[in-house]
Formats: structure tokens, sequence, C-alpha cells
């Protein structure tokens, strides 16, 4: 192109620059930065898994803290069970198996689109819940600072939403290093302040407030809250497996290896961040984070680790709202291609169809962010439902999936996905019932509200394909075509416009609305010098209106002719700037509006460029 | 018309029947309707003036209430002198002298430009403050919906816009019954209180509030500012003036006369008011209109009578908000016309462009009811400065226009314009100074800045139509068209649109954009059975990218024939139901985006009708 089009530079500055074919898959990930992308996500939930439990069990009192630990030790073992289970569907995957996928695959429509609808919530609610909890952990460093919550989390999601309009996303492998910076400093963490409990020199870290037992008994059913809140540190897990594709040859194996390490790392830092707490005596605050409270504990007040420790803690939880940015725009992209979601969201190759995902993923962060104040502990049980929802189908779904190809083993592979899907389905149930009224109930309607609309989605553009069928279709042939120019005097824009409407056709006629006879008068006797004999129809107008009668002249035009097409060629003219369309009729589009249900009847507008 | 279109029966809905040609001016105002119709502005002031003059008079202690009668006294002379002046005018301007005309003939464009800005601001304020006083009116009769001021009031800026919209205007007479029902219960109310005094029976009404005396002295100043306030009584005596042609014959005098009587009536009423409120020693309250007190001092509390005052008072003052509906698209269309203001308030026959002055207006006045909390004595600062700004002007203009004229007695008529001028040019002065920091500052920046905006509109008007003159034009004669099909497959929106190009030119092409090869192999050998020998052109896309190799070979064929046109032809979805446009590319809008600035390049849509 010799000149770049106000739409490509419109784009380019928007979006970024386009990718080539060719280099789609150019770079592909090794072990190390496969870990470093993909599990940002489930690493970062490690920031605030404790401190959920946490803040359940001080309703008993200080004494309940304890039942942290087995609590713990149990939703360790079910991510171990999870993670077993995901490794299957790694390898019977291996162009990448999102829970959409292999519940369509396994267990027909309606799973799909519930795991479907569960994903797209989820993913919203990891941009909330992460930029909320990165900000708490810059809050609890820096104090001043937490009047400001809202608007810090509303400013994260302005950034990653322009980040990734722009086209961050490619050089996404620079972000990778917090993942590693947060993994080193958790590790010391935990090794630092294990060090100080064996050798007896941990001091317990003082109560942020004063702790109120609010008298409530320990139940079971607070039990199952407190459980709830801590499988918090199960999101994310299942990212590694929807990403196989990406990986460096032998794909599956390296994905196996990385979600392994994953699954190692996050159970290390979960149960380690517990003990300490248990050890460090940490009660959870409204004011500061319990990473922050046991990093104090260990490093002492505000010196260099502390902040190094913060700062992992809000990088890995911003990098892992990021990962939602890739996730969303992709899942919509697949369900537009199979017509449950608008086509704007399809990738054509363009990124605006993952524009329109980015900011509709921002929207709905920002409302949710806005809405519960930016509070990680408001978010949390909306978070879970979605989350435990797509792992049950995808863990069920591959159960149907070994049981139908029955390879060698396939009883062993069924059953390790029929205990993930068992166990995740079990933990739904606790979610489900404890979390309902804290507002998981607004996710239990989201889903089947979600489900309806990708039905009607897919049915109306099943009833478009019907309409656009060629059975018995037949070109008409030739056909006549009237082209009408609509006029209101005689100037450079109507000339011009006739000129271009000669091109089309040798029946064109202007068309003049009388509304004053003495304009009409001077108009017929301009008309011969300058229209080299085009035809003057003049319509009177007893009510003084300039549309009724040009509609009128276009119905009986088209009564004549009734197998001919009717253009209608208007002038139209283009501003120089954009403020200046203030100044100019839009009766181009009122004329547009009045005749959009006629058939055979087309509407043209030929540009004026103004130039100034 | 057979068939009646979406537009017109939209538009028939929105604002009603169309009114023919020769009926514009069948109904002529008598004395006793144009009474009625024209006065409910200037008689209805009378309702707070009064009020206006006690609220700044009590700041120094009830003793100074008393100085309000001379106030009054100077008031009504001024009012008195107003009136003889625009007596003048309906003799001079029989066809209607709205200062903006009066100033245009004859003091040059700026001086016009200023009292247009004026009056338009003043249509705006007279809905804010008459619809603020009438629920004022309300809220004394029924104190327990004071809290809901604001709301009411914009509730009825609602019901006043679409009842405006839907043409009540055209039934207007039936709404003149309330001005003679507020005339007759008004003067009734003083007779009957002026009885009680005269037969020393009237008790002294006692305060609503405690008056809290804040010790502000009595200075020259506090008595100019409560002069200023009572001065809008006088707001609207100049609407008879601009309606005389809407008189029956002879027009000039049956309005001279009818100016007269308001006149008379208006003044009456207002001395009777302030009289008294005097004589029953009322005190400006919060809570409580000056008339609602009054009518329960005169009449006893809360009875038939009482409330009689109070309904009249409020649905005059509706009226008189109702008819700045009619005078600012009037006005809006004639500075239309006049190329100041964009040409959208132009009105051309249908009733469009008096929708657009209809909602804006309502727009306006409902944020100054908001903005200032639904408070009379709040906005009436406001309100003064651009009534005395287009009283002075227009008077200003008469004497200018008695000067070029010279008939017989031109010195009498001058002379008593430029007292007008004078006396409302002193009036302005005072309220300037005395309203300037209680917010009359706003319209003292708002006059300009409209100023500046029509001059800027006019400006581009005048440049648009230097580019549209006709000098040096000439027919190119027949050129070329070529005319571009983009295609994304072969189905029925595709092939109507193909059979349409081809009555456009014999040089049509369909093209298509390659991002898979098996696809485009398949259309390939699909294409010759469907299409008749339309040519195929398939454009590589290495980018994936729809946009930009249709865009390149836009510009190739631009410049093989850089003399003729090119034309895209683009089938566009008509969904049967509005929302469903969110299921459908926005394609053709962006290709419009991006060739809209490509001369001699048209883009036109072929409108497919989805049936459901």
């Amino acid at each position: 192109m010799p000149e770049e089009g106000l739409f490509s530079q419109l784009k380019r500055f928007i979006v970024g620059k386009p990718i080539p074919s060719h280099l789609a898959y150019h770079e592909r990930l090794s072990r190390v930065t496969g870990l470093a992308v993909l599990s940002s996500d489930p690493l970062s939930s490690v920031a605030y898994a404790t401190e959920e439990i946490l803040r359940v069990l001080v309703l008993v009192g200080t004494s309940a803290l304890t039942r942290a630990t087995p609590i713990a030790f149990v939703i360790a073992t079910i991510l171990a069970v999870v993670v077993f289970s995901y490794r299957q569907t790694i390898h019977a995957y291996p162009s990448g198996g999102g829970a959409y996928i292999v519940a369509k695959d396994n267990l027909g429509e309606l799973p799909a689109l519930v795991a479907a609808s569960s994903l797209l919530i989820d993913y919203v609610l990891t941009v909330a819940v992460s930029i909320a909890a990165g900000v708490a952990a810059i809050t609890s460093a820096l104090p001043q600072w937490h009047v400001s919550r809202v608007e810090l989390t509303l400013a994260f999601v302005l950034v990653l939403m322009l980040g990734n309009l722009r086209g961050i996303r490619e050089s996404g492998r620079i972000f990778a290093a917090p993942t590693y910076f947060f993994v080193v400093t958790i590790l010391t963490l935990i090794a630092v302040g294990a060090w100080h409990v064996l050798t007896g020199t941990a001091t317990p870290v003082p109560p942020v407030e004063p702790v109120q037992s609010t008298g409530v008994p320990l139940t079971l059913f607070l039990l199952l809250t407190a459980f709830s809140n801590g499988c918090t540190a199960m999101t994310g897990v299942e990212a590694v497996s929807n990403g196989v594709p990406a990986f460096e040859p032998p794909e599956a194996k390296n994905a196996a290896a990385t979600m392994l390490t994953m699954a190692v790392l996050s159970i290390t830092m979960f149960l380690g961040i517990t003990l300490l707490s248990h050890a460090y005596r940490i009660t959870p605050s409204e004011q500061e984070t319990v990473v922050s409270q046991l990093a104090r504990g260990v490093f002492g007040d505000r010196g260099l680790p502390y902040y190094a420790v913060q700062a992992a803690t809000m990088l890995i939880l911003v990098l892992a709202a990021n990962t939602a940015y890739a996730d969303f725009p992709r899942l919509a992209s697949i369900l537009a291609r199979d017509r449950y979601v608008p086509r704007q969201f399809m990738n054509q190759g363009d990124r605006l169809a993952f524009s329109n995902g980015i900011v509709g993923l921002s929207v709905l962060a920002g409302i949710l962010l806005f809405a519960f104040r930016g509070d990680t502990h408001a978010l949390i049980p909306l978070y879970m439902i979605g989350v435990f929802v797509s792992f049950t189908l995808s863990q069920a779904g591959m159960v149907v999936h070994w049981r139908r190809i029955r390879g060698s083993g396939w009883r062993a592979s069924a059953a390790i996905n029929g205990l993930g899907a068992a166990v995740t389905g079990l933990v739904l149930l606790v979610v489900a019932v404890t979390k309902a009224l804290e507002g998981a109930w607004i996710i239990m309607l989201l889903i089947p509200l979600t489900v309806l609309f990708c039905r009607l989605t897919r049915r109306h553009y099943e009833g478009v394909a019907t309409q656009l069928t060629l059975r018995g279709w037949q070109s008409r042939g030739p056909r006549h075509n009237t082209v009408l120019v609509p006029i209101s005097g005689i100037q450079r824009a109507v000339l011009e416009a006739l000129d271009y409407a000669r091109t089309l056709s040798k029946d064109v006629r202007a068309v003049y609305v009388n509304v004053d006879p003495v304009a009409t008068e001077h108009l017929r006797e301009e008309w011969e010098r300058w229209t080299d004999g085009v035809p003057l129809v003049v319509l009177d107008s007893p009510y003084r209106s300039l549309m009724e009668p040009l509609l009128e002249y276009i119905e009986q035009v088209a009564d004549q002719k009734p197998d001919g097409y009717v253009t209608i060629v208007l002038p139209e003219f283009v501003p120089a700037r954009w403020w200046h369309h203030l100044f100019h009729n839009q009766r181009a589009l009122l004329i547009k509006g009045a005749l959009l249900f006629k058939p055979n009847t087309v509407v043209t507008s030929v540009p004026f460029h103004l130039r100034h």
C-alpha cells in the first residue's frame, strides 16, 4: 500500500502490528518458560488461600485457628488428585483440552455450554480476584493507600486492558520473571521461617487489630466454609493442560512435567504458609494480609526482604490476572466458531476479535471490583462455583472419553479421572451449600443465563443459515435499475452525485420537493444549464414535509417496475473534523432508516469531502 | 401511500399528525384567547415576585419588610414603561418583533447574537423557574411532598417534553383556562383580603418558622438586591409583541390592547399581593410560599378557596413553562435559517426540527433544576440577566429603528423606546452588580460562549458554501465504474448482491480473501455454477487479515483507472429484530470507515432481509 489508510493506522495504533501466519507458532515454550507463563494463576492463589481459611476460623476465636492445618492438608491432597487427573487430559488432548472441548466431545451440548459459561465467568473473576489480592499486597505494605483501594484496582484493570489491546501478550515472556521471583521469595520466606521455628527464635506476630471473638460455635458447617475458602488454592491448575500445543516437542511430555512441577510448588508454598502462620500465631486482619504479617514476623518489620515479598506477590497476581486476557478471547473465539456467541468474537486473523474480548473482560471485571469495593474476601465466594463446575465437567468428560476409546489400561485412566470428578464434584457441592448466600447465588444464576444466551445465539445463526441456502435460487437475470437523486438545490455536491448516478443506469432522475414555488421556478431555470439532460422530477408537498413526498414517489416507481431495483443516490458531506458532523443533517440516515425494510431498494451515499 | 412505512409510523407516534400548509394560520387568536395563550408567563411571575423581595429584606429583620411596598411601586412603574415601549414594537413589527429580529434589523450582528443567546438561555430558565415555583405551590399545600421537590420538578419537565413531542401545542387553547382561573382566584384573594383589612378583621399570619435576624444592616446594596429580585415580575412581558401575527385582524391593534390588559392585570396582582403581605405581616419561609401564607390568612387554613389558589398557581406556572416549549424551537429555527445554529433545528415542514428543540430545552432545564435542587430562589439570579439583556437590546434597537424611518412623530416614539432602553439597561446593571456572585456570573459567561458558538457555526456553513460553489464546475462526462463485491463464500445474500451489482456496471468483480486454501479451492469449484461469468478475484493474506488485502486491491484498481469510480457493493443483513444486530459483523461499517476519505470511492450496502 503506497499510503496507509485511516483504518489501518487506527487499528495499528490500538491493536499493534499484525503477526504473519507463518510466525504464529514460531516460539514454543520450554519447561522453564512454560511454568512461568502458564502457572502464574495457580501459584499466585497461595497468596490468599491460607488467609481465606483463617478468616472463617477466627470467627470462633484465636484457638480455632489451629484447625487451618488439617484443612490445608485435605486441600493439598485434593489438589494432588486434580493434578493427576489433569495430566491424563494432557495426554488425551495434545491439541489443548479445555473443559469446553472435553465436555463437548464426550458429554454433549448442554454440559459443554455449562462448562463454557463457567469458564467465561471464571476468567472474569480471575481478573477481579487477582487484582483485588494484588492491591491488598500493596496496601499491606503501604497502609496509607488503603483508602484508595477501589481506584487502585480499577487503574490496574485499565492498564491491563490497554496493554493487551496494544499487544503486550506477544512479549509476555518478559513477564515470566515475576513467577520465579515470587517462587523464590516465598520459598525463602518459608525456609527462613522454618529455621526460626526449628531454632526456637520465632516470635509471634501481635494482632494488627484486637481479635473479637463473635461467639460463633465451631460447627461442621463452619469448618466446611473454611475448607471451601481454602479451595481457592486450586484455581487455575487447568491452565497447563489447556496450553499443551504451545510447548516444545514432545509437547505432552513437557506439559505433564511442567504440571507436576507446578503442583509440587503450589502444595509446598500453600502448606508452608499455613504451617508458619500457625507457628507465628497470625490472626487475619482487614488492614494487612496474612502473607504480609508473616513476612514481617520472619524478616522483621519493613526491611528489604519484606518489601520483596510484597512486590513479588503483587507482581504475580497482576500476571495471573493477565493470563485471563489471553484465555477469555481464545475461548470466546472457539465459541464464536461454534456459533454460540456473536461472530464479532471470532478470530479471523486481525486482532479485532480479541479486542472485543479484551474490552468485554475488562468491563465485567471492573463492574465486579466496583460493586464489591475491590475486596478479595467478598469476591472469593463468587469465584469458586465456576472453577469447580468446569473441573467436574472436564474430569467427568474424561471418564466418558476413556470408556469410549477403550485403549489399553483404560480402566485405570477412567478410575483416576473418575476420582477427580467425584472429588471436585463434592467440593462443588460443599462450596455451593456454604457459599450460596455469600454471593455464589449470583453465579448460579449467571451460568444458566449464559447457557441460554449461547443457545439463542446458535438458534439465530441456524435460522440465518436456512435463509441463506442456495436451494431453489436462480438469478433473475438483467433487471432495470431506476436511480433517483433527491436534491435540495443545485450545488457542487449534487452535481457530483448526479455524475456518479449516471454511471449506474440510463434511467437517472433528480427528485426535488417543492415547498417554495419561487425557489422551484429558479431551480427549473438553472437546471438545463448544469445537468446535461437529467430529468428533474418536482414533487408537491401539501404538508411542507420533505420526506413523505419522496417516499411516496419511490413507492410509485417501485410499483411501476415491480421486478426492477430502485437506487437512491444521496450526496453526503464528509466533514474535515469529526465534530463538524453536528452541523450537517442526518437526512441520508433518515432516508436509509425509512427504506431499510423495502425490498429491492438500495440507498447509496456519494461522499463529498469538505476540505475544512 | 398504500402502506405506511416504519419511518412515518414512528414519526407519527412521536410527533403527531402533520399539519397541511393551508391550515397553518387557520385559527387566529381573539383578544380573550390571546391574553390567555400569550400572558401566562408574565402573569404567573406575580406568584413569586413579592416573595423574592421579602426574602432579601427579612435578612435585616421583620421591621424591614415594610420596605417591600415602595420597591413594588418602583417595579410597577418600570413595568408600565416597558409595556408602553413594547406597544411601539407591536406596531413597527406586525410580523412579530422578537429581540433577535429587532436587534438584527437595527443594531447589527453582534447585538443580535447577544439578544438571541440571552433569549435562548431565558427560555431554559423560564422552564426551570416556573416549574420550581409551581412545585413550591404544591409543596406549600402538601408539606409532606417537600422532600421530593427535585423529583417532582424533573417529572414535570418530562411530562412537558413528552406532551410537546406528541404535539399538545396544537390543542394549547384548552390550556388557556388556567390563565383565567389564576387571574380570578388571585383577584378574589386580593378583594377579600382588602375587605378584611378595610373592615379591620384581618389577623396577622404567624411566622411558619421563627424569623432569625442575621443582623445585616439595611444598606442601599440590600435594597437594590431586593429590587433586583422583584423585577422577576417583569419577565415574559415581551411575549405578546412576539406573537402579533397570531392575532385576528387588525393584528397590531388587538395585540396592543391585549398587552395593555396584561399589564393592568400584572400590576394589580403584584401590588395587591405585596400590600396584603404587609397587612397580614407575612414573613418568607423555606417551607411555604408567601402566596400560600396569604391565602391561608385571607381564606382561613386549608379550606376549598385556599386549595383553589394553590392549584391555580401551580397550573399557570406549568402553562408558563409550556410557552417556552413553543418559543425556544421557534427562535432556534430562525437562527438555523440564518445559519447561526446547526440546521437540524431548521423547521422544514416536518416537526422533527421542533423535536430537537424540545428535547434540548428539556435536558437543559432538567440539568438546572437538578443542579439547583429545584429551588426557585437559587434560580432567580440566573433568570434576570438574560431577560434584561434582551429587553435593553430590543428597546435600543427600536430607537435606531425610529431614527432610520423618520416617520411622523418619530421623535416621540424614539423617546418612549429610549426611556424603555435606559430603564431596562439600568435594571440590568443593578441586577448584574447585586446578583453576580449569586449565580448570575454563570449567565454572563454563557452568553458570550453562545455567541461564539453561533459565529463558529455561521463560519463553518459559509466555508461549506464556498466549497459547493459551481464556479468552474464541469461534468467530467461518462466515466468508468469498477464494481467490487467482497464475498466470504457463496450464499443467497452474496448472489443477490452480485445480481444488483451487475445492473450498475459491465465491470463487476467478486473479491475473496484466501485465508484457508481448502475453502478457497472449494469456492472456485462452485463459482461457475452459480455466478454466470462474474470474474472472481482471489487475494492472498499473509497476515490472515481480511481487511488489508481488500483495501490494497481497491487501491490498485483506483490506480489503474485514476479517472473512474470504484464502487464496493456489500450484502448487508437487515435483522428482523433490532437486537439481532448484535449477531452480525459490522464489516460494512468498517469498510465504509476505511474508505470514507478516499476520493471517487462509494460503498453501497444491498439489504438482505432476514425473516426471523
